[in-house]
């Protein structure tokens, strides 16, 4: 049996999760769930479903010791609904304890060397993504976000890793891939280590919320902490991963690489209206077989819209699995539903969004002077 | 015939100047010697044997037009006699006009990469080294000099580099090597175009000095010229070539990694003087044989110490060499004779260099905040 080669770069989809849970040693989330006092809605829907060592992470937060969230979300364009649930995640584990810091990095360095936008381009375009997640509740006391292209420690540790490494490690990580590529990996593999570096406290638990195909580079990271712990008493990073998104229009991955296959956190309301309207679904060909045999909310990506983001809460979820299942909720209708739900929340997420421009600006710049003045 | 591939991380020497010229494109440096009013000793010597686009310097030159001058040196020690003919280079080519800008880029990320030395340790090595080219005569009014490491602006174009090569054009310049080596070979192409950022003063012609088996660094720097010509309007880098010394030991080349096999700058005059009064020469295995034959000056290191950089002036390298291939004059004497000179040398050299530690520390902090102050 082939192995399944996870891309992190790539537009497929992650087609076995069990699978990734016996091969690649991601252990499940849910023997953890009671140790949650308020779970977050990725965590009760299922949808945040492995982990590597959150366990160290939650005994952190038991005991108001220092811990760090960490992920990197590329500035290639307004935040999508994929990406809205790495944010999510990251707010979420900030908020757990006090002790939380995050570290946010604006990854233009795989920006430009997955997709090739230069650096005047994604530093306006990472204004509005913090100012995303901002809105979306990061505690701006606690997190430190930044440029990859302009943070001198994650460009050192690139530099240090890359000696670590050999090309044949990378190989059997990613594929055969141009060196910008694995550069980038390196440079990401420092994101996620920078946090533990002795000017930034020293060694910690640090957790990395992702999706599913990023997991090579959270092996490529517990790799090297292992390589380097001797040096830097590196703690291998834990990691916790979503489900990733079906897309709207039946592809396999949500991604900014296709536009009508997701809807954007700068999407006008009415175009996301018309983009669910015309969805694929989980539905039959004819109403007479829907009612008969019922949909398929497992495939389908306007079910995903309530689960993953935009049901009122856990009920809701499971009223709409049951009444689709059941053959009683049509697609019609319940794309209806659901498109107002979606203007809602748009039109309301644009309103705190457009007031934290300001906020945004001032948590780069504060972010920028608080590493330049911890020297290594 | 196979090609001869240069080695730049390597100890091999360079065994025919000849074929550098037919097959790698370098031209010789005889027919535009008429243009210099002062040669340099390298110059006059024949130790400059080769160039790239020299003469696009020297019209800037000639039209008081700003160019600049850009070497690294790897801060693995102490300036030996080998590293000592770069600096003796960029010194001479910022002398030639007050338009000339020197950028010395202290080479610790490939220092790390190459020889695995931790940037803590060279950032104490660079300091003498920026001392030791003050000694020689640097002007510290028209010089850029900066750690690699440090270097925002470096690490960047690296990074914009390593998406504009691909991995076989890696290979067919370098060989397969691993992922480390690659990555500090871009950022020497970082360091060899920076020179012609806007922020920088824009595109201009800029000499790199370097030894016969750096040339592969000059080729890919000129590919990424060429590639970024759009983007950056980056003109060629041009290149000077300098003979590598023979070893005094006997083996292929100069180098750090074999301590008999060179004088550094830090040499105490009477270690130099047991290791050339041992060392490797171009004698003949009798006396009454190298009376009857002559010497051979051309694989003698010891006559490489006259002709590379103690004799007094041309003529006395002639002389030398006259006598010896003419069983004038013995090994014995001839190592006598410049051992003296060398002595000379070091303890003038060591003097003015211990007078320049707070000007190293001066010129590296003002580089430093010079180069800050340059945004992007």
């Amino acid at each position: 049996m082939e192995k399944e080669r996870l891309d992190p770069w790539g537009t497929g989809s992650v087609k076995d999760y069990a699978r990734l849970q016996s091969e690649f040693g991601i252990e499940p989330v849910a023997s953890l769930l009671p140790r949650f006092r308020t779970p977050s809605p990725h965590l009760s829907r299922g949808i945040d479903f492995g982990q590597r060592d959150l366990a160290r992470v939650l005994d952190a937060v038991d005991a108001h010791k220092p811990y760090a969230v960490m992920s990197g979300i590329k500035p290639t364009g307004d935040f999508h609904l994929g990406t809205k649930m790495t944010a999510d995640d990251m707010v979420y584990f900030q908020s757990l304890s006090k002790k939380g810091m995050v570290y946010y990095a604006i990854a233009d360095v795989e920006a430009y060397a997955d997709n090739g936008l230069s650096f005047q381009q994604t530093s306006k375009i990472a204004i509005r993504n913090v100012a995303d997640i901002l809105a979306l509740g990061l505690d701006p006391d606690r997190a430190v976000v930044y440029l990859q292209s302009e943070n001198l420690k994650v460009l050192q540790l690139g530099t240090v890793f890359s000696k670590g490494v050999t090309n044949n490690m990378l190989r059997a990580i990613y594929g055969e891939r141009q060196i910008g590529l694995y550069m980038s990996a390196l440079y990401q593999a420092g994101d996620i280590l920078m946090p533990q570096l002795p000017e930034l406290g020293g060694p910690k638990p640090v957790l990395v919320p992702v999706g599913a195909d990023q997991d090579p580079h959270i092996r490529l990271s517990r790799d090297l902490a292992a390589r380097y712990h001797e040096e830097y008493g590196f703690v291998p990073p834990s990691s916790i991963y979503h489900r990733l998104m079906l897309s709207l229009n039946g592809s396999e991955k949500m991604s900014k690489r296709a536009a009508d296959s997701l809807i954007t956190l700068e999407s006008r309301p009415n175009d996301a209206s018309k983009k669910i309207l015309t969805a694929f679904t989980g539905g039959r060909d004819t109403v007479e077989e829907q009612r008969r045999l019922g949909g398929r909310p497992d495939i389908c990506p306007v079910y995903d819209l309530y689960r993953f983001h935009f049901a009122k809460d856990d009920r809701h979820v499971e009223t709409v699995n049951h009444e689709c299942s059941g053959g009683v909720r049509l697609c019609g209708e319940c794309k209806q539903e659901v498109t107002g739900l979606v203007k809602t929340y748009l039109e309301e997420h644009h309103r705190k969004r457009d007031a934290m421009t300001k906020d945004a600006e001032d948590l780069l710049a504060k972010s920028r002077d608080y590493l330049s003045s911890k020297g290594r």
